[in-house]
């Protein structure tokens, strides 16, 4: 199963849903891992991962992840501090350990505390998604010309760091570096508030009142069908720096409100001006130039 | 340039922009208006308008109004009653003005204040956007499937309220009556509060952050990127129902933080489940479901 070009001749992906198969597909194909061993807890559904060719072998044993180069833990993001101490301690001294998580401090602060070999741990996080989940709806170019971020830690060697970084830039994707702290930062400001605003401004509506909401309402609540139990676990693992950005929303709403009860139109259209200069910077691959006044 | 199988022989529409524009198109193709003169302040605009098409025959006098049957004002929203008021004041007393603006009870109250004519003003918002702006743009199918809701006042006749809906039915729109003061509450949680949300979360974003934003920001934040100018005369003419929903909005994310900092997870998960049940019974015909956990 040995592919002399690849980057990594053995895999290990611990959790094999939409992430760890898009992982699985896009290194393969890419020539980053000869081989790809998905492990799981359900048999069943990591043979039907193999048949359809996502995974070359599995295992439902996290030991099995000691025959590997790199493990990529792609479990929801408040088991991935318990699989990559479980993957550490079942993988010899010379095996790297990455994962896919949206927050980053706390997994690391945990992985710390359960491990002693927490040094082989170089944690990641690849900013993409998707509406569809399971391994069925894997897809190769999912992560091509998206972000990851590395939040290295300063007990990771550099070798460490530059197979795990081959690794994420092998499946088409730029590398930006931070602090785990400061990827939470951002993070809960770019991601995690503008989930909780989406969510909350759709719990203010009736479902009578739906007939009544257009693309506006569409677009800025689209995020808050997402699963409840991943946004939950999401938020919790990122409490205090969400926290201090809703603190900061929430003074961003009363001095708007102050500034419309009180007719002061310069500081209300100031604030849409800011807004809108802000947007307009942002540039995404899928993404079209959008209005509505609706 | 009458036709004898249209809804109105000569229907005038104030403000040939987008909205007005389309107006106009779809008018002209559903055998809705046999003749549409376009009245505006801009002539060399008009006359363009009138070589693609768009119009039949223009005036920048709004006294030209006097030969049709309908008036429809699309002009921005902080001067629709000011157009209103002049369009009744130019017109003998068969003729219906209708409007396409974004809020209501507070035009309807300024045109009460301006005309003696009011009765024959039947106020409307059709729910349709665009990211483009001015008569270029123009699309017959931009209200095709969408909703008009009419807010009638107690002066309306039946009979002029009827000729006012045959219009926007006639643009292939499904209509909703609402009183106006109805409509600006329900809107300002549809539409104007998630505009207003869209932009406070895009403000707290710095540009050196937007690398790390994704399809989560790019979503939750699209409207922000629209016109300040006509979202400030929005807000100003629904300032009253806005800041109640931006104080509901307010007490939401209190709530969610205060679960958030004590670790009630059931309380914090129950805000997603909420918000996605809700979401989950939101149906557009450009809507694609849509999830994210970049």
């Amino acid at each position: 199963m040995s592919n002399s070009v690849s980057t990594f001749d053995r895999v290990a992906i611990m959790g094999v849903g939409l992430i760890g198969g898009s992982i699985a597909l896009a290194a393969k194909q890419r020539g980053v891992a000869g081989c790809i061993m998905g492990i799981g807890r359900d048999a069943a559904r990591l043979a039907a991962a193999q048949k359809l060719g996502v995974i070359d072998e599995f295992s439902t044993s996290p030991e099995a992840c000691s025959t590997v180069e790199l493990v990529v833990v792609c479990t929801p993001v408040n088991r991935i501090a318990d699989d990559v101490a479980q993957a550490l301690q079942n993988t010899p001294e010379t095996v790297l350990v990455t994962d896919a998580g949206s927050v980053k401090a706390s997994i690391v602060a945990d992985v710390e505390r359960q491990s002693s070999q927490s040094a082989r741990y170089v944690p990641a996080h690849p900013l993409a998604g998707s509406h569809s989940t399971g391994f069925e709806h894997a897809n190769a170019d999912l992560y091509n010309g998206r972000l990851c971020v590395l939040t290295p830690t300063p007990a990771n060697t550099a070798s460490g760091i530059a197979r795990v970084r081959a690794l994420w830039e092998g499946l088409g994707m730029r590398i930006q570096v931070l602090a785990p702290d400061a990827h939470d930062r951002i993070l809960a400001l770019t991601s995690h508030l503008p989930h909780v605003g989406a969510a909350a401004l759709a719990d203010l509506v009736t479902p009578d009142q739906l007939e009544f909401a257009a693309t506006g309402f569409r677009d800025t609540t689209r995020v808050a069908a997402g699963d409840p139990e991943l946004w939950t676990a999401i938020v919790e693992r990122n409490s205090a720096q969400l926290t201090a950005g809703i603190d900061a929303l929430i003074d961003s709403l009363t001095a708007f409100r102050e500034a419309l009860i009180n007719n002061q139109t310069e500081n209300v259209r100031s604030f849409f001006q800011r807004a809108q200069r802000l947007r307009s910077q942002f540039h995404d691959a899928d993404s079209q130039p959008h209005q509505s006044h609706e």
